[in-house]
């Protein structure tokens, strides 16, 4: 029983088999999500629609188009070459054609293939932003998702060296601008360069062990000093090594950036990676400090290492003053070997990625005052069959008016429509009165008052 | 190799075992997506984006509030009781826990667990719209894909007669609204109602046919009068009756509504649902001609069926003039059922789904100009290392100032930086002269002009 009209997509027909029309139903399904998996509430999901707004509306400001890519991808092309031992985390299956297919687990990997697979019409550089969900099988916690929105913003193809530090700093003018456009408060986006480490790590002797030191150090937040020490020593570093490590750590604390930076001094001429580390950073920060406007919102912290990753040069954290229990809301760095699964050439770029679950979390901490659900300005009651017809010709002309305007989709009690107007949030609701008169009540204040006509209701309610 | 810092799900560390950093991979992966599937360069993202902020809008406006569902879900959730058989339409698999699960494949399921999951919260009535991508594995043809959007807003739970009318009422304001916004020219919503049709069939003593009969005249765009009796014949219906049918189907032929319902009253009395389906048809066009700001945006058509589907009373579907083979931009209808999987509670509900993809297909038929693919207004060119720092500190100014600016994000030659503009459609250009000393380029007009600050040259682009 195939729909013949299943060419209309668009529309609502469920072209499929499925039971919908109810009376063939033998038991009742229960209602749930997937653990992992949650639906969002209106309050929730208005909020989440108005903050991606504000920061399309700052990616925009940059110059960044939007991209889109699929959220089901052939698996070689998300997981790489099939040698690649393959994570449980991602969900993977065939598809009904025996196609090996994965859901996309970033959106970071997918803008490689978009990249190479769309080179002829994009060129290089090339930048973008893109918004959308991702999918990680992970034990699921409070505040961690299976599915979740990431936004992501990537320059790409700058070669030079002042050409790539430029996009590194433009790569912070755009977190600093996303989160002042959410009204982040008290955040700072600490900088660091993983030629830093690297090259610390070849002049201390330690180089294989880079990357159990970095992912260590990563967790200093939480584990301290003694964390890493105890993390490290069964490595075989030594604790005189350890203790080089964590002096360079705290170098940055409390420090201005260019303090910090005058500190790096000393550790000149000790490797040529840690030198060109230094270089770079400096490059970036002093771009940044000729951008007035950016003030405090960035400081160089030399313990961010961004653990694991395919990050080569400049990375970025952002933690919240006071809510750094939350962990990085927005994140990023630089990478030179983005498109080695699918190309042989190079393709340097630089990007970050605002935690958009993440914040909402940590703004609904800050202010706790709930968020209304309706976008609607104004409840019109409905409260006689007899008068459907002229509110709804009212509501009408009030929309045209420039508010946002719900009628009760019922006739109901007047108590019933107050009711579902505190529960959805709307600010006021308006009663007909016979003969053009209009009573508004105001419902945050509890008052009342009686309004002759409808352009007076729209003016008295946008006054108010 | 598990990340350790993977509570850091909004960070761009793939905390998963993905080859990504170069060195290691073996063999090149072919940077490709699935048939059915498909990227969206700048021009299209960008596109399609600005039509959902115009939708959103409306909906906003007609105070329905934005919710999310998970792209996952239990498959029994989607498909029903096990006992269905299963379309070869649905991507269902086993997830790593053994879960039987499935990608959603409309907005529509999703919504009737989401009303039962939460009716303690949301309560009812309500109303709701929804925006996101569903996957159904058909067969991939022009202009059809596996992974689309729909937009879709309903409201359910208005009771009374009407009250149910009004909702039918409001669900054609949205439509008109939604695709006035979209600038869709010529577009006409067509209603019809579904008892109409099965009450006619009551009548005409072909009932146990009704959905084969539906499915014809679904068709009758395509297949004319001809094809309907040629597919009609075969099922057992007479001539007599197929000829009734086809003169019914005929009544709304180049008439008004008003005219149609008037030629509907020789039908009264005939069957029971024949008469409620044009009771509920007058009430709903009557409420309609009282908005004289929809004019002549909608229109009885007697022809129009909506295939199989859920639908129980008035259904709607809307045709852009000119554009009749694209199919319906935009359709629904109201169901009474829409829960039964979920809940013995009647759910009844009226709501429509905006067809963005097949849209954008028919306005970029009707206007062939290319779009462009950036969102900045300027782009600002980089000639050489040393004006990096002063570039990037006035694009920062002038974005304050309120422009969309682009800096090129390398040192290049003005070649190839203007063609980097053709390509991805800056209007303006801007080069530095030295001594805060700016050249303007008009790209489309070709034209130059020289300008001694920038906050001259912000106005002087916003004149322009």
């Amino acid at each position: 029983m195939i729909n013949p009209s299943n060419d209309k997509l668009s529309n609502r027909d469920v072209s499929l088999n499925v039971p919908i029309v109810g009376d063939n139903i033998l038991k009742l399904v229960e209602a749930r999500t997937l653990k992992g998996f949650r639906d969002l509430l209106p309050a929730e999901a208005g909020l989440k629609s108005h903050m991606l707004h504000s920061l399309e509306d700052v990616f925009r400001k940059f110059g960044f188009p939007r991209i889109e890519t699929p959220h089901l991808e052939y698996a070689e092309c998300l997981l790489g070459d099939a040698g690649a031992e393959i994570s449980k985390q991602v969900y993977r299956f065939k598809d009904n054609g025996d196609r090996d297919v994965a859901l996309r687990f970033d959106l970071t990997v997918p803008f490689a293939r978009y990249v190479v697979q769309h080179q002829a019409e994009l060129g290089l550089p090339f930048r973008r932003y893109a918004i959308g969900n991702v999918f990680r099988g992970e034990k699921s916690q409070a505040g961690r998702y299976r599915e979740f929105t990431q936004c992501d913003f990537d320059i790409i193809g700058s070669e030079s060296f002042d050409a790539a530090r430029a996009a590194d700093a433009e790569t912070v003018q755009v977190m600093v601008a996303s989160l002042k456009a959410l009204k982040v408060p008290g955040f700072s986006v600490c900088i660091n360069n993983r030629k830093i480490y690297n090259g610390l790590c070849e002049y201390l002797g330690v180089a294989d062990n880079a990357s159990n030191i970095l992912r260590a150090i990563d967790k200093i937040g939480k584990i301290g000093a003694e964390g890493i020490t105890t993390e490290l020593k069964p490595t075989g570093i030594s604790e005189q090594v350890i203790s080089e490590l964590l002096e360079f750590v705290n170098l940055s604390k409390g420090k201005t950036s260019l303090e910090t930076l005058a500190s790096l001094e000393k550790y000149r001429n000790k490797s040529q990676m840690l030198d060109a580390g230094i270089d770079e950073l400096s490059a970036v920060v002093k771009m940044l400090s000729a951008i007035p406007s950016l003030d405090s919102t960035h400081k160089v912290d030399l313990s961010i290492a961004r653990g694991l990753g395919y990050y080569t040069g400049i990375v970025f954290e952002t933690m919240v003053r006071g809510y750094e229990n939350f962990g990085s809301v927005c994140s990023g760095g630089r990478y030179d070997n983005l498109a080695t699964t699918f190309s042989k050439k190079r393709l340097p770029g630089v990007g970050a990625s605002v935690g958009l679950d993440r914040l909402m979390a940590v703004l609904s901490e800050i202010d706790k005052t709930p968020v209304k659900g309706t976008p609607a300005e104004l409840l019109i009651f409905i409260e006689n069959s007899d008068s459907i017809g002229t509110i709804h010709a009212a509501a009408a002309q009030l929309r045209e008016l420039g508010l946002n305007v719900e009628t009760y989709p019922q006739v109901g009690s007047i108590k019933d429509q107050f009711k579902y107007a505190e529960r959805h949030g709307h600010p006021f609701t308006l009663r007909f009165m016979g003969n053009n008169n209009w009573q508004i009540s105001n419902l945050e204040k509890g008052t009342k008052e009686e309004i002759s006509n409808l352009e007076q209701v729209s003016l008295r309610i946008k006054t108010l």
